[in-house]
């Protein structure tokens, strides 16, 4: 039978107690479908930090490497947020592996789940609506990475610099798989940028207008960004794929994640031009609640099913995942971020989710 | 008697419906105050480009320059939307009037305004709580202005660049205003930023923990700009003055703005390092509703009372203007944007609005 590899890095805060139900769930689905996965573990993040002195260490890229997959949980916390930003978790870890294997291309899908519109922060009539909205945010140029980036000077006119720079190949590919994901959905792709501002956006333009005439069958839009902040919150629902430059995508994922008021029911995959991906909760190692056992395990979950569609072509037992996920929220079961009084069964730690989950596939 | 002289630039759209009501009660105040004001019309924007060929004619600056302030309306409409970027009205009038008045400070207010609340996108326990932001954002660096930008090679490397750059006396002048800012308010400055990614931030930072060192009175957060956008939608409430370079400035004085639900209601000043200053409505020309005398003219009027006090430091005909404003709101006069069934009057015009306003100082 089938058989893959995963390099499974849980990281800090939550990441451990939330990776530990994402693979109980796989546990249950390689049976079921049969298939198998060989896992490997690898310190990331704070804890590489703590004891290896490094947040990516050679021996865990080596491991991802080795790796046909990458389940990432998540990683910082207060205990390293005060060394110097290039040695931090976040920017230490996450940057490299996606300069590393080469993910540009990363999707963030963000809804309303029914029955939890009431956590959404947006006003009852506009959350009522519902939206469904996929971010593709293009992930390893633009100014994240672009060259020169530095520091010059001293006095009153020392400066800092980045470059945000833009290939039209590089724009080319990741407008391709919106156009893509577009079609599979509602047919609509918004072009988020500032092309009134930026030589960048005037040529990222252009190259989705370019794109856009092998895709007749789907709408094109072009928004700014400081206007897209704004229609994100006075009507959500007129959006499908969003299409976003490194930064943009980074303003907007986050902005989508937290109008539909349950980021811990996030999941996000990040791909290289082979289906290599990286896939991790859309939200943070949320330290505040970390060690507790309460933190909900389903972003995590779900990134491990979008690892098995994505990666493994595994669209069943993906699938499988995503229903019992459906369920169990549909029976009631709730981690105290969604947990409400008039819910049908007591706040559910991270553990009984996972059983739960785990009980319904 | 004190004596200013005020380029008036109506431009486009709503633009001179709401400006014929902000010169109604400037009229007013200059009379009760005692002091004069000389006004000069200009175009701009889309009605220059139609007769003059250009978004910023040359008699229009020179119209500014011997103004001691320009009252600015809003420019742009789906007439000259398909102009090259550069030929735009907004891109092609505003970037060159901030660059040529090196009007490095932008501040933008946003509350919520009492009894407004039901206008605010966000969910009624959280609009609630109200909130009153003062954006500061930097306006004359940063990626708008960063050299080099341009377009280089051909095919499938064609590449675009913009390049952010700032020097610690740009980020130095505009913290200490949003320091100033905050001591006469609620004491806390929150700095945007990217420092996990960007140099620019990285330096931005430093200079911001410097500049706090001689506010000790203030308390001085710092915030990723993802983590922004969505803070400022959870709970806008924990911001007083939210300190952004100009790219940063762009989306969180829109996401701010858009909050309230009320932008007909926002004002915003621009100023230079002498006090001179542009002072615009947050909104647009908004040509949906232009040349139907329904626009709400309060935007263009508060920020005539902008202008009035940070302009001329004529500090009690600014409040008496604001005052005005506030006491036709409380006394349930509003234009459709605001209206609902249970106001006290009729849903008013643009005139009407104004008249009753002027009536008030
Ligand atoms: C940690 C940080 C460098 C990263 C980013 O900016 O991309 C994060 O915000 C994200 O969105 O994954
Ligand atoms: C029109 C545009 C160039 C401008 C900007 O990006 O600064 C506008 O969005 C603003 O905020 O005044």
């Amino acid at each position: 039978s089938a058989s893959y590899k995963v390099a499974v890095l849980p990281g800090d805060g939550i990441g451990p107690e939330v990776m530990a139900e994402a693979l109980k769930v796989l546990n249950k689905v390689q049976a079921e479908f049969g298939f198998n996965l060989e896992l490997s573990h690898h310190d990331v993040g704070g804890i590489a930090i703590d004891n290896h002195g490094t947040p990516l260490p050679a021996a865990t890229l080596a491991g991802c490497e080795a790796a046909d997959a990458v389940l990432f949980g998540s990683v910082g916390g207060p205990k390293w947020e005060n060394l110097p930003p290039n040695d931090q978790p976040e920017r230490g870890a996450l940057l490299p592996l996606r300069g590393h294997f080469k993910l540009f291309c990363n999707m963030r899908p963000a809804r309303i789940y029914q029955g939890l519109e009431g956590f959404s922060p947006l006003r009852a009539d506009i959350s009522a609506r519902g939206f469904d909205i996929v971010c593709m945010r293009e992930l390893t140029g633009g100014i994240y990475f672009g060259q020169p980036k530095g520091r010059e000077g001293t006095g009153a006119n020392e400066k800092a610099f980045d470059t945000e720079v833009y290939h039209r190949f590089e724009i080319e590919r990741i407008a391709r798989l919106a156009f893509e994901a577009a079609r599979g959905r509602r047919g609509l792709v918004t072009s988020v940028d500032k092309a009134n501002v930026l030589q960048a956006s005037i040529l990222w333009r252009e190259v989705v207008i370019e794109v856009a005439k092998d895709y007749p069958d789907v709408t094109l839009n072009h928004i700014y960004i400081d206007n897209a902040t704004m229609q994100l919150i006075k009507d959500p629902s007129q959006f499908d794929v969003m299409l976003c430059s490194n930064l943009f995508g980074d303003i907007i994922s986050d902005e989508m994640a937290m109008i539909t008021g349950s980021m811990g029911l996030l999941p996000s995959v990040s791909l290289n031009d082979k289906g290599f991906g990286l896939y991790e909760p859309a939200g943070g190692s949320a330290p505040d609640i970390a060690g507790q056992g309460i933190a909900n395990p389903i972003a995590q979950i779900l990134s491990a099913a979008l690892m098995l569609r994505y990666s493994f072509k595994q669209e069943e037992a993906a699938q499988a995942i995503e229903r019992a996920v459906s369920e169990t929220l549909a029976a009631g079961y709730f981690s105290g971020d969604l947990y409400s009084a008039d819910a049908a069964h007591p706040v559910q730690t991270t553990a009984q989710m996972g059983e739960q989950i785990t009980a319904r596939i």
